[in-house]
């Protein structure tokens, strides 16, 4: 197969989504070193417009040289240490990846299970933490891509503020479609993909730890099990030594540069709004067709709709057909929800009415 | 900054290296999901693409989603456990880098030192091996990019066959430039970059393992210490169940593709013997001008050229009149090399003729 004949698709899964024509043009920019004076200003603009969309001053904020699962594994390993007590809230694929990875650093891992579509309480997580107040941190997932669900991360950040405890949130999801707050909230180490709401293609891990998370890491008693994903490595190159690590994805970070300057140009605000709006009445149709929106009420995501189909229709040959026929792209369920559900995300260029209207065409079709 | 306003720069220095307009513009081919069927289809080329080059038939090879220092860390973190005996032959920063990373696995790391711009010796590996019977793996670099250095592989390779260790090699600047031949030489466990002799951007870092070391992953004690580089986990996704892992890096998969694509209508000889000759004159022409080759004769990597500067020149602000005014890079050394050295690529689409006239116009210059 040639790439040239790669054919075209509306993405609206969970991920990634479309990507704007000028992110493309700039991946496609000339590759330059990663010491070439060039590149280290693009990249701190990078990190510049990182703060923006986390919502923090955090100075170690970077794009991690990898997908979003590596800055989940990032966020952790240079925390934990073995025999370090995690607590890890668990309500859908996300949460269980962060309590696997956890344990296979050697951490004590205190898990809050919640049934997939449900938050996961705040006041069980402060009480799990009063249980055990020496954990070392709190993970909880912002965007739980799997399920659609918007866990409210406000009570347990001004709680933890208070204690020695890291707030770990997994915004791979939220970054750049909904409000994500670092600084207001509490988060101590958030990290994100670029192939969600943010609309570059998958290929880096946006990261930023507070001052405090930096506290603890450089009072680690043995070195980050990892070394790729050592941040106290990562900073000697990003800060003004530029300490050769490892060969930054250069083109990679012109894509995201580019997405973060029309994220600029569009503002913050607007772009949730976008999100909002747009989610808002995916949903009221869908429901409107006999879907049953599946995350729990007052805590759905907009940007990422998880849907039971009608009564009696199977999922997966209808969603071969979105693809095949009209060739939009659309999730299906993982775990429990495998077989049952669609996900359908409208993030990023992919929030718009139009996709909507695209994708509401197609699925009157296939149900007709 | 706009990425639309970097400046191109000829790239001569140890990575990246230049990248051909077809790579690009593959690159830039519209985004679609890592589980749609055109770009699954794509990953099974890719992977053929990289076992040619690689030599080798083995089932399991595949690009790592993140760059060639994170190839380097799963090669190891995937077959030591904690315990275990490594044998690292140290030359140069990657060697020093392979028993670091091992050291933090938690594995008993074995150095064999040998001076800088000198090959570590076979028998003495042979010897070590002798001495640790029992040792997991000897990780070998076989293009020391910080020295030029080409080590020779095929004795310990042929010696270990008949043991239970496994043989791992850094082919991070070899592979797609000089021979690697994986299973003719025995090498259990390799990795690389795309940003060398392949000619791809940054970003990904392919890695082949051997039925042998496949057999020592599944017999595991426990799990590998990471869930993102665990490749019993990552063949799930590459093989038929198509178990979902982690979003691949779809746009960088393209740009790899479209590489492998370029190396298998030169042809490998073609292009080992285009990397050579260049390579070859280069070195000569740099002679000839005062400056002296810092690798050892006989075990000098043709992509990769290390040169101590003539006497009395300083070869920090030459360099950067290199890049400032010429629009040429090429790299400073490392370690006790750092000063005093450039290390000069002629890699992939730069290991042209045009570019060695290029640098040497531009060499003259500078040192007239």
């Amino acid at each position: 197969m040639n790439v040239a004949d790669v054919r075209a698709r509306l993405l609206l899964g969970p991920g990634p989504s479309p990507v704007d024509e000028r992110i493309l043009r700039a991946m496609a920019a000339p590759t330059v070193g990663h010491l070439d004076p060039q590149f280290l200003t693009l990249m701190d603009e990078v990190a510049e417009g990182l703060r923006t969309v986390f919502g923090t001053g955090n100075r170690t904020t970077f794009p991690l040289s990898a997908t979003g699962s590596a800055g989940m594994e990032a966020a952790l390993a240079n925390v934990l240490e073995p025999g370090d007590t995690a607590i890890v809230g668990v309500n859908g694929v996300f949460g269980g990846r962060l309590a696997e990875m956890a344990r296979r650093m050697g951490a004590e891992v205190v898990t809050l299970e919640a049934e997939w579509g449900r938050v996961v309480d705040p006041e069980a997580v402060i009480e799990a933490h009063r249980a055990h107040p020496g954990a070392r941190l709190v993970a909880l997932v912002h965007a739980e891509t799997s399920t659609g669900v918007w866990q409210p991360l406000d009570e347990v950040g001004a709680y933890l503020r208070d204690t020695e405890t890291l707030l770990v949130a997994d915004t791979v999801t939220s970054l750049g479609g909904v409000p994500v707050e670092v600084d207001r909230v509490g988060i101590d180490v958030a990290y994100a993909g670029t192939q969600k709401c943010l609309g570059v293609p998958p290929g880096l891990a946006p990261l930023t730890f507070s001052a405090r998370a930096m506290e603890r890491i450089e009072r680690r008693g043995r070195p980050c099990q990892s070394w790729y994903e050592d941040v106290s490595l990562i900073s000697g190159y990003l800060g003004a030594e530029r300490r050769y690590h490892h060969t930054a994805p250069i083109n990679m970070v012109y894509a995201l540069h580019e997405g973060l300057r029309i994220v600029a140009e569009e503002g913050l605000q607007a772009r949730f709004a976008r999100h909002l709006e747009v989610g808002r009445r995916l949903q009221n149709e869908l429901v409107e067709r006999g879907f049953t929106l599946f995350a729990q009420q007052g805590h759905r995501l907009p940007q990422l709709t998880s849907v039971l189909l009608p009564e009696g229709r199977d999922e997966a040959p209808l969603r071969r057909r979105l693809l095949e026929e009209f060739d939009i792209e659309v999730g299906g369920g993982l775990g429990p929800g495998k077989g049952k559900l669609w996900r359908i995300g409208l993030m990023g260029a992919g929030a718009t009415h139009e996709s909507v209207d695209r994708l509401l065409e197609a699925v009157d079709r296939v149900l007709a």
